[in-house]
Order: C-alpha cells, then structure tokens, then sequence
C-alpha cells in the first residue's frame, strides 16, 4: 500500500517553483539589454502603477527579498525603539522570524494580545486590553496592531473584522500592519476587491507577499499613506533590501497582475485546501482545528499516522504540540497530490 | 555624427542581466517540483559543495541576497557594536552602503585609513597608523580590515599585498574580510587559484558576489574559520536575508561555477576595459586616472565631453569631483559598444 | 481617625534616600582633591578590591548607574542579537525596563517561562520547556536564562534551587545572570555567605543592586567569569554607563561594605517585611499573597481599602490586578511607620 | 628645583569634585525622608521649572547620567538610523564616545566636517559642502548638525556663528543640537543671555552639562521644541538613564542655579585658563595653539618638557600629536595651583 515519493508536499506554499507568468517575465526582463540599477528602471516603474491601479490609490510601493524584511522594516517605520507592536500570539512576526521585528527597530517589544485561540485573529478587545494593561514609561508604549491576512492558521479576516479593529487602533493612536505574506489567498476566499480589505478598512501598511503566490523571491511593501513612506527607501538601502539588477525583482509581479493571475493562483491554493478539507474531515480519526478559509488545513492525526506520513516522505509540519498538523496547499498543488495524502491518511487511520 | 542610443552603458556591471548559464539553472531548479524551504534543498547543497572545492577547503557558505547584506553580515559577525573595522576612504561600506554596516552591527563604527590615493588600496601602514592611533576606551577598538577586492578604483590587490595586510592584521588581533563584490575580475586578473588569494593569503571571510557576474540577485558570505560561522545562520534568518525559495538564489551560481563561466564572465569583463583603456589613453584630453586591473576604467573627461555623452544618452558615473568618469565593463559588454563610446568621446574631445 | 500625612511610603525601596555610611564616603571622596577619571581613580580600585574580597574570588567589578542599565548590558554580553533570555513572566526585564534588554542587544528576545505562579521563580523544568520548544533558525536560540534575587514577588531563591537551574543551564549550553536589584535582601534572608548563592552555586554574572541598599545611584555588575568580561568597559562607555567622576559612583560602596553595612540595612529592611506582615495577616479582609522572604509583602486589600489609604497619602502600587498590594520596605522604613499603616488598614478592614 | 605631588591636574575639568553648594543640596535632599522615584519628585520639577525661567522659555527637561548619554540620546531622537550627523572633525561625539552617537540611534552615521583647524569650529560652507556631496539613497542623509559648544579646543561659537550655522541648517532641513558639555564656560565667555545662544541664535536641542560645572553626575537635555520630546522619557528609561532615586540628579542643579553659581564657577575656571595663557605665552619654547577663550589652554611644549612635568606627577592630555597639550582648569583649580604649573614649565623650558 506504500505510494511512490511525491514530488509535491505539504509542509509550505514556499516548497512550491516559479508560475509561468512571472518567469516569461524574468526571461524577457533579461532580454532588454542594460537596464539602470536599483529600481530606477522602466519594469519597476511600470509595475509600481500596476499595484497602484490594482488598490485604486496613490499608494507607495517598496520592494524587497523576503516577508522577514517586509514585516520587520515596515513595523520599524512606524514605531521607534520603545514603542511597540501588539499582534496575536501566533503571529508569524512573533514565532517565526527569529528576531527579526525587534533587530530592525533596535528593539521594538512585541505584545501579544490572547486572540481567539479558535481562530487565530486578533480581535478589538484583545487589542484594548493590551493597550490599557499599562501606561508607565517603564513599558513600551503601543503604536502598532499588526494582523497578518489570512491568518497563522488559515482563517480569514472579513472587512468588518478589519474595520473593527482599525476602529480601535485609530482611537488608540495606533498605526495598523497587515502582514499579507498570504494576502492573495485571502483576498480570493473573501471575494472582495484588495482596496476593501486595506486602506479602505482603514490598513495603513500592507506586506503583499509575492512568493508564496508563485515568484522566486521579493515582497512589496504598500504604504496607503505618504507620509508614513517618508525616507523609507534609505532605510531599505541600509537594511541590506534595495536589489541592484531590481527588474528581476519587480517584472515577475507583472506576470501576476497581467489577467488577475494573483487572484487565480491563490484561487487555486484555496481550492486544493477546500478538496483535502473535504477528503479529511470524514475520515474517522481525523479532527479539524480550524475552518479552512484560505490555503491550509489544520488538522489532528493519531501520531502513528504522522509518522508513517513521513516513512512515506510526505512533509508537512506539525503544529499546536503533538497531532497538530499543518497541512498547505500552493498554487501549483495538483488534485492528485491532494488525493494522494488523502487516501494515505484515510488508509493509515484506517490501518 | 550622433549614435543610436545604446542599450548598453558603462554606470555599472550590475546594469547588466543574468548570463545564460545562470538562467538555465533557474528554469532548471523550477522543474523539479517542490523543493525544501530555506536552503535545505539539493540546488543550495550541490552549490555550498562546489563552492568549497573551489576553494579547496571545508569552508563555511551562505546564501544572501546582496552585497550591503553580505558585507554587513560578515562584519557584524566580526565585531561587537564597540568595535570598529579599518577600511580604505573609498571603500564601498563606507561610501555606498547607506550605514549599513554601522545598523546590522548596532554601531560598529568604520575607521578610515588613508590608504594609497593613487590606488585606492589599503597597506600595512596605513592599517597600522589607525590601530596605533587610539587606545582607550572612549574610542570603538578595532576588530577587523576590509578589503575591496577588485577596488573601487578598478585597481587589484596582488597575493602579496593580502599577505602582508593579513599578516599585520594577525599581529593587532584583527579579523580579514575581503569585499568581492567583482572577486572575480580579481582573480581573473590575477590569475591565480582562489584560494591563494583568500584563506592562503589569511583572509578569514569573503563576500563572494554573484551578481556582478551575471546572476539576477546573491551573494556568497564564505567563512574560512568554522568558529567564526558560529550560528551565522540565525543572524542571516534574524536580518531578513534567508530566502525561502532558496533554490532561486542558489541553484544560477551553479551556471558560473560550471566549466569555470564566472572567470569567463570577469575575464570577458575585463578585456572590455582593457580595450576601452586602450582606447581612451591616446585621447587628447583624456587623462586615465587608475591603472585598469579589472573592468573598470576611471578617465578624467572634459565637462563639456561629459554633458554631450549623456546627451546621446550614455550612462555613467562622475566621480572624485568634477571631470572624473567611471567606465564599468560588465559580462555582457560587447566591444562594439566600447568601440561606440570611445569613438563618441574621440569625436567630442575633437570637437 | 485620620492619620497625618507619612513622610515614609511602601511604594518601593528606591523612594529612600541615601544611607549616612554611604553619604559619607561622597564627601570624604570630595575631600581629596582632583582624581583621576573614568574610575582610574583609588576609591574605585579600593571598592573593586573589597568586592572580590567580599566574594571570594577574583571576580571583574564594573559600575554602571541604574538597574536597567546592569542588566541590559549584562545580558547583551552574554548574547547576540539573534539568540534569547530565558526569564520568569513577571521579571523586571520583562515587565518594567520599557524594552532596555532589547534595545541594548539590538533585538534579543526575552522568552517568558512559565514559572511558579505561587512564588515568581523560575525552575528547572520550566526552563527546559522553553529550551525544549523550537530548535529551528527562525526562533531565536536560548543562550541565557536569568534569574532575579530576590524575586519581584519579594520571595527568596535557596542555594539549591539556583544550583538546580545552574545544573539544567549547563547541560543547555546557557549563561546564568542574576538580577539582584534586591541580593542584599536575599542573601541577608538565606543567611549564605554571598559566594554561596552566586558564583559557587552556577552563577555567571550578578547584577549587585546599590541603589535600594541605600546608595544614591549605581549597581556594580560583577563577572565572576574573566573571559565574559572581556571588552566589557568599551560597552559601559559606547552605552553611556561610564562616569567620569567614577569616585562619586564608587566610594559610597565602601559605606555599605565597612561592617557590613549593606546586610544591616538589608536585615533592617526584611525585618520591617516580617512585622508587616505579623500585622496584616491578622487582619480580616487581608489576604497575603505570596510568603515574604525578602522586604517586601503583597496583600490583596478590599477596595475601598486601598482608596481610602490612597487617601490618607500612602503611596504603593497595586500588583497583579484589583486588589493585589505591593508594600515594600527600605533599609529606613521605621518599625512606627508599619504600625501606622498596618493600624490603618486594620481600621479601613473594620470600618 | 622639584615641586611638590600636586593635589590639582589640569587632565580635565571632570577630575574636580562636587561643589559645595551642590553638595548641600544632596544633603538636603536626602533629609525628606521618601521621595516619589523617576523624578516625580518636588525637588525636579523645581529644578525643571528654573531651568525653564533661565532659558525664558517653556522648554522640555530631562536629566541623564553623563554626556555621552546626553549627545547620543538627544542625536538618536532627531535621526532614524538611515540618516546622518554632520559635526566637526574633532567633536566629541566623533572621537571620544566610542561610538555612542551610532549605538544609541542604531546606525546614524556622523560626517565629519573639514571645519576650522585653527578654531575647532564648523562654519556654514563646512556643512553646506557636506550636505551637497551626496544626495542618493546610498548614503545616509543628513538631518542633524552639531556644535560643541564650548568646542574641543576651548574656543567659543559667537551669536553670529551659531546663528549662521542655524540658518543654513534650516535652509537644509537640518535639526540644531549644541553639545554643551561646557556649555556654562561658552556663556560665561561670551557674557550672553543663555537664550541668546540657544533657542534665540536656532538651537533645537541642547545638552547643557552639569558634571564638568561642580555636579557628582548628570546632564540635563533640553528641548526647545516640543514636539521633539515626544516620548523622549521612554527612550530615557529604556536607555538605561532614568534615575529611580532621582532627587540626587536633579537637586544638585539647584546648588548650581541658586545665585548663578553655575556662571560663577565657569567664570573662575575661564579665569585660571586666561592666567595660565598670560604666564605660558611668554615662555621661550611654548607655543599657544589655540585661542583660550574658555577654559582650556592648548598650548604645545618641547617633549622633554612633557615628560618631566609628568614625572613631577602633573596630569594632562596630549593632543594633536607630539608636543601638543591640553591643560584644562576647572570651577575649583587654585590660582598657585596654575603659577605651580606655569613656574615649573618655564623652569623645565629654561633648563
């Protein structure tokens, strides 16, 4: 009953390649000759306009390497050292970037506020708690909410849910982050148009994460506000973030944006985890931790199950102690990969 | 008499693309299916594995996206915020990273030598004459010398010249790093094996640059002491410089090392500016102002010449005040464009 | 029934001035003409001297000026910026430094452990579960775990419960730093020699508290380990720790170690604890949160209680949510002030 | 012909003691009995209030420790980490803080200005040359100049200098900070209004020193503007510079302030200089370097000189190389204390 090795997995949306669309576009950025350095290029122009037709605004677009840097400078350029920024618990600011907020605003503390464990979002009380715990100066003063879109655990921020906290964070004086390392996957289970979600809801910086939706590499980092963009292309200098040969950076996300692929990539991703949600969900021993939204399915499975999982060099990673496993999908994953684990597991739980 | 506008321009190497060796290795590295995050996959071993036969020994190797990075990575790693790293006055860390070094490593301050003028390189007295000139506390005690390899000046270090920077650096208990943003037009000029310039010449950390010779974005941050890699990879991972689609960055340096393309690339790179030095130099108002040693010419042109360049749209920089040109070759500099130019600036200065 | 106004309050040690040994050693060190500075000086080398008697060993001796400062360059010695402090959830570091530890080691996360409720200490086990968690690059790696002596809950690590977390910090390859913004008062409630609690017992650096022993500014950061210590003065002098007139920080230390000043005022201190808490656990209505060990008692008072003393100008601060007092003594609290607050709230309890 | 081992130096003006009335206030203030903690006490805001009537304006206060925590801070609070300091080559803040300035602001970078030898002086043309060098996102831009005041080499800014400097800093959208270390020498020179050499002449900031005027430890930072204050006491408390038993900062300033006595003692230690200079200038073999127009004399001495003026126990800096030396008086040098020094000099010279 053993399958054959599977050249897809689970573990990550980033163990997925470059979509077609954005690759033609490096193959015919390399084509056009010598082309100026760092960004001041007709390709980085372009798809500047582009973002900004796509959020219907005069917002401001920075690119940079990875969602780390995206997150970390972005939070940086809205608060100072001894601010500091309330996100959820699981946040991946807060769990997965070693660091990373808190080195690039020389120390930056981060809060975290006891979201809803069911679902993995902040909410506007959690928020307020934070926020009025203390108001001494020997604890870093509040400045930012950060929400990341979907979510840690593949849920969903609705608009009402953003405007609700951006309600609270404007009466708080606090800026709000939206960490949208999966924001196309979000904006494709809400079925709403991007400025919905954002500046209309009242978001004031938006990472929009490229890689994961089918680039190599790079995040843009959307200011819907001007005056928070003040100098921040010198702080991606320093920071180690401006690319010299930047067309390769940018041109791919015009492969995204020609014909809303963005939109149908993650469609896609959302599909795949709807179909393994689906297979899941009846198999006895199989229980599901979160409502799929987005691209992942979070679920528990007997531990023998994981491990011969595994045997079977499926990855994936297990999550929330022992039996939590995390399940994700990406714009390349394929129904027969999808049916594939899912008739492993229901064989394994079967067994 | 006036030329078509170019599509290649002397302002720099990175100007240029990505060779076709390197993009191969991109279309290739996107074919086989899913891959490993964050460096665990097979491209980014095979690549660390070539790295260290070239350099013929157990070397340590890293993945980031470019040189302000790479450089101020590796410095950091060298020194404690109280500490300072010798540099030459027109070293690239000093003039052309934005304070970079001085943000990663949370203060680490750049001590500039006055190294040779004419050269742009610096030498044991120099490096002396800066470690002599202080020792108290209320001064940042120096750690480390960087060197520019090949310089900013177009100039190269010869073995012997790193030899005895090393040496007196071992003697003041300071750290060598070696700057390689064009490594490899220094070792094409030099002509001798990588090694002998690096870790046999007591360099103790390179900054191996891709991208200046012909991959779409990355460098290599090369440690020749275990002990000093010590958990490098959570300060790459912490300073936002670890790619998750690490294949893309890693799997192109494959099309350089493979059948020795990156020597090719510089050395191609090099006779450009050779030719183009050759022809400047028996211009009447033309003055060279370094010997050319790698791909780079520096001349001194008439303002007047300058202005009409850029008229007929050829891009460069001026440097060192008025007058002062910088020429850079790059992989794919073609010699009719050197032709172009250098007949462009004949006629002008005839004029 | 109204009491007159205190000129004494519970709020916190550091409301007490200065101690008559300690204030004459700064005008005798005023009497001695100009003095060498930076602490280069023979008050400062007499102090250091009497510190390594005091413990024993030949330990490196640095005075910085407030606690925050001690501990967060204590901390930041000890690791980089991309690894972490193992800490309880109610430690000083945490909850009251406004991200000093942070600041000071350019992004080094505080991972809160979660020790025992019933007491503010850390133990063994819970460290572990924190080292336990995540081993991967893209959380920062544990590199030291940090104690406070004694605890911000007025509670006393023993001998052997710091050797137990000295034992499990070795095995993981993490520092011990002591916080003893209060060591006087614990090691005058342990009854140990201070060796014992400290260096003998797996103690790597101690933060020895000045300034609520009865000193006007200055904590003394002892390294018990030479090589820790190494460059530690250039980091005093780049974060702006470094007095000039180091005499004035200094030789007040000779009026807490002459006769053992400092543990009288500590034992003086820890006895005004114990006769508080004689007196409120008495009183109906009072309920005493945690065993006082140290100088200070924390008692959850009704409401009105603590209104009605706010009243009367009694100033403390309120813990952990409604109802939970602080009430710490100094080494001048006088025995007539803790009857006066204790009759107090024995009347407010009745009223 | 030997003298005997002075009681007084002329290393600098912080090897003197606290003076008396300062002194007095310490004592003073330590007879209160409690004290509210992190200067919510009566005796600083009253501080703050008279420092407020003596500027004649409504300015923001706040004490630090020492001077190169006053610089850095204050500098940090006008600059992200991207931008730069211009300052004259011999500042303070450049050669003598280890890096504080680039520490505490994470990275700003201080450009140095080619400003007056022969004065130690920034003039408008200095900092215009620096401000027009660079204009990229490659280079940190600057936003703050500033001046030491009295400088480095005991000359004095006039009104007319400073208000030069301020005009073309504000013409190029850079902040004023005055490093006054020996801010009362600089006005005891001048015989000016305090506001006329600040706010009036454009100052935004200044860090006007206690320590070097009679104070134990502390500086005060005073902002002209408001709205640069903003949450400047959390980057005070999480620096490490907030002190908990404040009074003993704050307090002594108003020993200082009673009866101008801050002016008084800055005037004695500008008189001892000027003697100093009348006995020196006419020795054979001495050669004033710069104009004492505080409380400094330069003045370069034959090295035989030198050295035997140390073997005779005298303390004090040798600048600028060989032979030059800086003889500092402060609020409390003795006249026959300078004719010793003068005597022996021309002795030694004579012999």
């Amino acid at each position: 009953m053993s399958s054959p090795a599977p050249n897809q997995h689970f573990a990550s949306d980033n163990y997925a390649g470059i979509c077609p669309e954005a690759l033609k576009y490096i193959v015919e950025a390399n084509g056009s000759g010598h082309e100026v350095a760092y960004g001041d290029d007709s390709w980085t122009q372009r798809v500047c306009d582009r973002l900004r037709d796509l959020f219907q605004t005069d917002c401001e677009v920075f690119f940079v390497f990875n969602g780390t840097a995206a997150n970390s400078l972005a939070l940086a350029s809205l608060c100072q050292s001894y601010h500091s920024v309330i996100c959820h618990e699981l946040a991946h600011v807060e769990t997965d970037e070693c660091g990373g907020p808190e080195f690039f605003s020389n120390g930056s503390k981060l809060l975290v506020a006891q979201g809803g464990p069911e679902n993995g979002k902040l909410t506007p009380d959690a928020i307020e708690s934070v926020v009025m715990r203390r108001a001494d100066i020997h604890y870093p003063k509040p400045k930012v909410v950060t929400l990341t879109q979907s979510t840690e655990v593949g849920t969903v921020y609705t608009v009402e849910e953003v405007r609700a906290i951006a309600a609270i964070a404007k009466r708080r004086h606090l800026r709000v982050h939206m960490d949208g390392a999966r924001f196309a996957n979000a904006v494709a289970s809400l079925d709403v148009h991007p400025s919905e979600i954002t500046w209309r809801a009242g978001v004031d910086v938006l990472c929009f994460g490229g890689t994961k939706n089918g680039l190599p590499v790079g995040e843009a980092v959307v200011f819907f506000d001007h005056t928070l963009a003040e100098d921040f292309a010198y702080r991606v200098k320093q920071a180690g973030q401006l690319a010299s040969k930047m067309r390769f950076i940018s041109a791919p996300w015009l492969g995204l944006l020609d014909n809303d692929v963005w939109l149908r990539n993650a469609r896609h991703a959302n599909a795949m985890a709807r179909l393994l949600h689906e297979r899941l969900r009846v198999i006895p021993g199989v229980r599901i931790m979160f409502e799929p939204q987005a691209n992942a399915v979070f679920a528990e499975l007997p531990l023998h199950v994981i491990e011969q999982l595994r045997a079977r060099r499926w990855r994936f990673y297990t999550f929330i102690g022992a039996g939590g496993c995390r399940l994700m999908c990406a714009w390349d994953t394929r129904p027969e990969t999808v049916e594939q684990i899912a008739a492993d597991i229901a064989a394994l739980c079967a067994a």
